[in-house]
């Protein structure tokens, strides 16, 4: 049987992610402008008092979101095998621009957050996070297509280059409602970084 | 001599002006989240009845600094050659990593843009005339160097493929200290971006 302090413990733990999944949804669909404690307290059904006690304040709630986000984004990140360089980079592609319009709101988002890390240390470290972590995700699947490690060189930019150009993707399809000349550019991309291996072997 | 009703209208735009200035600046030092009412009047040393007698609401001051950055972004774009096209768009990756430090305020500030893209319809279009407006400038320099019209195809890929890139570059350069592999990624896409026309002459 569980004692008070783990019940109360456990109370508080639910508390806390109520309040942090009522701030994404906030954000979402709102936008980050609208994270006010007012909007968060109403759609989390509790208490300012209960709100600042388990955040210093709105921008401690803001790096709670990103790291939620962080979360989700690494357990969608596992598994799934491709044929071929530039199919595993097509298909990266592809989840960005096909996913549905109102999506672009989550990416907005994530805008934000890169907005914050010029201002704020905490989420600049936490973008670096994010990177560092695609980064290495895109560099096990292409030594896993290629069979072989990646050369210091090929580490060093590769996964940069890929990364950088699915960064610029995913604003693109914020803005762009008509998305078919992105998938023909990305498409070109693709098999431009299929062509920087096939040239080496 | 100017009459009164002229004075007064050239003292109202020099008013809008600097309360523009103002909301440029606090958007750049501390960032858009702290673009209130208060600090605007303050640093522009206006009344709140001028801000909003000039301005609708806040929204409306965002969407005239972005303006103002669009403007100054277009002056900016002019002239130059560029000797080849690896060269040209090394370049323009070049004008992005080297920016120094502190400009990466101004880029985050780009990205409140985006941001809120996704919730208002006055800052889609206009981002989308931004793109436009660079798309338009990376077409014209590769058909100035290369000496010949790009194709159907080139004119909807490439310069679309180069300011994806160039987005992504400008986000990085925002969270990553170090840009010496930045660089060496953005060299290789240039010379990529090269052989693609290489290949068909």
């Amino acid at each position: 049987m569980k004692s008070n302090a783990d019940q109360r413990k456990e109370r508080g733990k639910q508390t806390r992610q109520r309040i942090i999944d009522a701030a994404l949804a906030i954000m979402i669909e709102d936008g980050p402008k609208c994270l006010t404690a007012g909007l968060i307290t109403k759609r989390a059904e509790v208490s300012k008092a209960i709100l600042f006690h388990h955040f210093n304040d709105l921008e401690d709630v803001s790096i709670a979101v990103f790291e939620e986000i962080f979360e989700r984004f690494s357990v969608s990140m596992e598994g799934s095998r491709h044929k071929s360089v530039s199919d595993f980079v097509m298909q990266m592609g592809l989840g960005v621009i096909n996913a549905p319009f109102s999506h672009r709101k989550i990416s907005a988002a994530f805008l934000y957050f890169y907005e914050r890390s010029a201002h704020n240390e905490v989420f600049r470290k936490l973008q670096v996070r994010t990177m560092e972590l695609l980064l290495e995700h895109i560099r096990k699947n292409l030594e896993s297509i290629l069979n072989r490690p990646l050369s210091k060189d090929e580490v060093e930019v590769v996964p940069l280059l890929i990364t950088m150009c699915l960064e610029g993707l995913g604003k693109f399809c914020i803005i762009f409602k008509d998305r078919s000349h992105l998938e023909a550019a990305w498409r070109k991309f693709s098999n431009g970084i299929n062509e920087l291996f096939e040239r080496k072997n």
